[in-house]
């Protein structure tokens, strides 16, 4: 018996993109802070709070009731019709349900459009930084990830004019980004909408936290501006919940045929009951009395956790206010590391994630995401201040 | 306004795997089939009459009752541990739930394999001829795929050995195969489990029918006799439903690290309240109790067939008797075109896949697929007489 079955020559010959895949750095920090008690700003984890519960169950009971041989069978690959006319309806620009595609998160649409629009060496453009998720989704399609410069508004469009030659498309995620939290303005999304048309760059717009808005919606998506040139991906776990596993994209009718070819390969299609129990959860208008309570939730929770670190934090700390979404962004005094920061924070029992794992390449060391959605207020309190203690220890090094 | 977004330099230019996507053949002959009034014999899709809703209905509720907040949340991409660990316990060999990885239906567990073995242009040998999904799943990798000879009792070995040199691996379905229902022999699972481990061969098993046999249970899976050369795939689809979207794959744990990374980057997890609905349905033995009746009304649906075969069929037609799982292979005649009946057989209102799909290359024209599982005994007597009346109106050109 071998104890390492890829030394055995023959066997098992990874592919050249598994032998760069390397574990997740959030995947292995979220193991470090399974720690029982720890308080975690880490995770992006919606609060179980928001989960329509009984909704849900009124739902699935339903479906089984008087639709379950259709629920329960193989489905098109494009997804249920009912839930795609909804997603399409909603959109605030004027959609066609047939250019709605069901995915399985949507996560599965960024491994769809890497599957069909990178080749290996393809120049694909992100923010700085950007979202992890995107850049693992897309890694194995093997692009040349370039870091286009970025401010509190969003992509810096001169770094852009000199970066766009060539690639593929622009991956951006203009609301309450993840991970900064940070919202692009009015003015950048025209100019960015404008430059990207000019130049024949195709933007990929990632949309899972604009409906978690503060006191105002953000401004309109750039595929409203551009729908031929846009690909808008969003989704059902923020609103609703993770564990069904749903989201959706929208693509120019001359694209999607490809992406439901790659969606058909990857899985057949996303499950059938749950796009039904998702549907049926939705038809009253639900959503416009939920979502309401999240955002005011995690107003609540986010203004706790600036108001801790207000109080907390030492001096040389510095962080944002999002308008909206799940993230603060947070920086450490000079000289500091968050990476080096983490084993010292989960010793007091609070965890966070680094932000240099949010960049394509050269993260800045200093920063950190901090979630404010999964925690309580109670914990939030707690936590800020057992971090704020952290930093204030490891400065004294 | 473009009509051909893909014509505009510029935009969306595809990477090189999506230039050479095209509609699947099934996929454009199952729209023809949707036909009111049809009785299709294409689909594989298992009948609605074996899906446990009842049990369903209960275990969503139950769910949600006593594990709502887990289910809706985000979880880890290797599965849920008590799914996990009924695989495990469930397979005829040792293997460790740390080896099974919950996939979003066995689909994505060919997609997986594909990014995690597949390089552009790397051999992978797959049966003669072979399951279509399979080609579908591995194509956006770019593989060379080879087909090996196989008769009646699967693979050829003299064929395989004059082909494996250099080979990732060779896809194997070895029980009531799709499209073919045969099932690979004892003796032949023998010497190709020995002829591959002596050729350093990994072999990729794939078994969504195993459970569904008539009279005796198949063979013991390759997997079993050399388990750290095999990746073996299996399936809920079929023993409860395939609206659920649900398989797993059991990978050597060398290998297993890569293909979780590739899980994660592809839609982060399967559905966690999907999991734990199956889990809670199979808890008490459930399977056991349910998957004999499937076999049994299979079995029956399956006589019917061929009885009405044997009573319709005009002379040179011939097909095969496979001991379980869901699909019938015939022949057309010498000079016939499975492709070219398949529009005279909607015609009479009954559908069936011409074999050429299934193919890697070099299609046998006469051959199609028959499923018994999806029309009722009564709707397979009406569909196999129209059918046989449309192979003679054909002959007859």
């Amino acid at each position: 018996m071998s104890l390492n079955l890829l030394d055995q020559p023959g066997f098992w010959q990874l592919a050249a993109r598994a032998e760069k895949m390397n574990p997740s750095v959030i995947r292995e920090i979220l193991k470090v802070t399974e720690k029982p008690g720890i308080i975690s700003f880490a995770g992006g984890l919606p609060s179980p709070k928001t989960f329509p519960v009984a909704e849900f169950a009124a739902a699935c009971a339903k479906v089984l009731r008087e639709d379950a041989h259709a629920s329960l069978q193989y489905a098109a690959s494009e997804g249920y019709g009912p839930l795609r006319e909804m997603v399409a309806a909603a959109l605030p620009w004027p959609a066609d349900a047939a250019q709605v595609l069901i995915t399985t998160g949507s996560q599965q649409g960024l491994d769809l459009l890497a599957k069909v629009l990178i080749d290996e060496g393809s120049r694909i453009l992100v923010e700085t930084p950007t979202y992890l998720g995107a850049l693992q989704a897309f890694a194995p399609m093997q692009p040349e990830v370039v870091s286009v410069q970025s401010d509190d508004e969003g992509v810096v469009i001169d770094d852009l004019e000199r970066k766009a030659k060539g690639a593929r498309f622009l991956y951006v995620l203009p609301n309450f980004q993840n991970p900064t939290g940070r919202t692009m303005t009015e003015a950048r999304r025209a100019a960015l909408s404008g430059r990207a048309a000019a130049l024949g760059l195709p933007l990929v717009e990632d949309n899972p936290y604009g409906d978690l808005w503060f006191d105002a919606p953000p401004p309109a998506p750039m595929t409203a501006r551009n729908p031929d040139g846009c690909v808008y991906l969003g989704s059902f776990s923020k609103v609703l919940a993770p564990g069904l596993r749903l989201g959706y994209l929208v693509a120019p009718k001359g694209l999607y045929p490809k992406l439901l070819q790659a969606k058909q390969a990857a899985d057949l299609h996303s499950a059938g009951f749950n796009q039904r129990v998702v549907a049926e959860v939705m038809a009253d208008g639900f959503l416009e009395r939920h979502v309401p309570s999240i955002r005011a939730l995690y107003k609540s929770q986010q203004g706790a956790m600036l108001a801790a670190m207000r109080e907390h934090m030492p001096a040389g700390v510095s962080w944002n206010t999002p308008a909206g979404g799940m993230f603060l962004w947070a920086r450490l005094p000079e000289g500091m590391d968050a990476v080096r920061l983490l084993p010292r924070a989960v010793e007091h029992n609070v965890a966070f994630v680094p932000g240099a794992a949010f960049y394509a390449d050269h993260g800045d060391p200093r920063t950190l995401r901090l979630s404010f959605v999964t925690a309580s207020v109670d914990e939030i309190r707690i936590g800020v201040a057992a971090l704020a203690q952290a930093i204030r220890l490891a400065g004294q090094k």
